[in-house]
């Protein structure tokens, strides 16, 4: 599919496989050639790299423990489906075996129902993933709020139900040693995944509260567009909980929920963006979270391997 | 395809066609039953309804406005590559004689190229088009500001592009006695429409010249998930040089560009957000812009009682 050039077969603007020294890398999923070698495990420049374990949808959880293990990847970013199917005390056990930090788990939230029945549930299942973050040592729980309700043309109403569970859960999230994490979502998901659009509004929300208990996601897929970004980046301070990148492909690919590009095959400044959230005073891990079909069709070492490359090319 | 019901062939809530009154009337383009008979020419509800006349994209400038005559429609929304085709003065006394206003030109725009020779070209366009309205009396021209140029990641230096081409442009539109209008599109065409992305950014960059000169557009579909719209739309006050409806379909269509559904079939309050505009003190029309691949199918005139219906049953 991509045979070495005969006469530069290690040509460094085209680093070679490492098992196989004749066969040139390629960047998932875009199949472009990588431009740089392969970070190492222990390499510096990825030190507070974290896999989003959504990033390689297909691994197991332990797979995914030990894929970042196998490329020095440091850190995690856990969802509750692979971390209920592996077991949460399993899982704390392996990542803390294989010498990872957890970066965040994903996700709880969908407070916007409107029916009791409905709302107690999700007021109960907020209260099961609070006691998965705990039992994990994960350093916040990502909300993702939830959406218009069917039928509903009312997103102040839906926005006032989002307010009112936060206020309900934070007591139990602050008992329980637990940070939440308030994402605002791209406006393109306004009406069907979260009625919390831009950093601004997500702070005002989680300034309400302590910062201990509640933060902010800045995810640069969904905030990358925002005119005022900088100032509520700069605004966010201490109340940063998760730095998430991926990139925004042009055109958006059709399928909204997998639209997230490798970082590099888009358009969104990472490494400034980065810059300012580091100026912030945020200190945590740097996952990148990437839903896209191809990427997940793709091995998931060479997955990581590029996620590692591109990190460094287009992030730090 | 949607046989009258045998006993009630005059059902109220079917309404049925006009000129063929045992065939009830459907929506456009999702088939169901029409829940309220089509506004006749004069009916007051519609006084001051508006077709952007790429609702019905296939309609010819002659049709469109001999579409909108027929139906009652009072006023259109003319784009330039139907003007051009038709020409400019033909257009103009074709819409004069036919009793119709003009509520806007679409559009000018696309300020973000960085090379010398293709900003030439876009300021050269945007004075023909500016021209145009002039000649046409359309009380404003709207403005698609341009998103990224290839290869740039630098949001806030196109942004600045689009500033001082709007500097440069304004006292020739002035002069023509022409109303610039900056439209805010939806963030998810940041990158490759328009990095004007909010209503509050449009406000900001259209408040250093006269409003007069410059207003803004307030298209329902690309700002309806703002979290400060209520404020920013009172802001905008005078500045409101163009108000446009359509709605969100959920899930959002596969096309960005064609995704935009008839009012009702979606998820915006389209009436609160028309009442706050007037609030705000806005006397113009209300167009109706919906770019639909299955609403181009349609024939136009069933478009436009479509639109007439839908309009006073959910925006006015």
């Amino acid at each position: 599919m991509h045979p070495t050039h005969p006469m530069h077969p290690t040509h460094p603007m085209h680093p070679t496989h490492p098992m196989h020294p004749t066969r040139p890398m390629h960047d998932a999923p875009s199949g472009r050639p990588a431009s740089i070698a392969t970070p190492s495990p222990g390499d510096p420049r990825i030190a507070d790299l974290s896999l989003n374990q959504w990033t390689t949808r297909h691994w197991t959880m332990p797979e995914a423990i030990e894929g970042c293990a196998r490329a020095g990847i440091p850190a995690i970013g856990v969802w509750r489906e692979p971390l209920q199917a592996h077991g949460v005390a399993a899982t704390a056990k392996h990542v803390r075996d294989a010498g990872l930090r957890v970066s965040s788990l994903c996700r709880g939230g969908f407070f916007t129902a409107q029916e009791a029945a409905q709302r107690a549930d999700a007021m109960a299942d907020n209260r099961r993933a609070i006691d998965e973050a705990a039992a994990l040592g994960a350093p916040c729980l990502v909300l993702v709020v939830g959406g218009l309700p069917p039928e509903s043309r009312d997103l102040v109403a839906a926005r006032r139900r989002v307010s009112a569970a936060l206020a309900e859960l934070v007591p139990y999230a602050a008992a329980a040693g637990v940070r939440l994490a308030l994402e605002p979502l791209h406006p393109m998901y306004c009406a069907d995944r979260a009625v919390l659009s831009t950093l601004a509004q997500a702070l005002d929300m989680a300034e309400s509260f302590p910062a201990a208990h509640v933060g902010v996601v800045i995810d640069a897929f969904h905030v990358w567009w925002d005119p005022e970004l900088a100032a509520h980046v700069a605004r966010a301070g201490a109340r940063i909980a998760s730095f998430q990148v991926c990139d925004w492909l042009v055109p958006v690919p059709s399928d909204l929920l997998l639209a997230r590009g490798m970082m590099g095959d888009g358009v969104i400044d990472l490494r400034a963006l980065r810059a300012a959230v580091m100026a912030a005073g945020y200190r945590g891990d740097t996952e990148v979270e990437i839903f896209n079909a191809a990427l997940w069709a793709t091995p998931g070492d060479d997955v990581v391997a590029t996620v590692a490359r591109r990190y460094v090319e287009h992030v730090v």
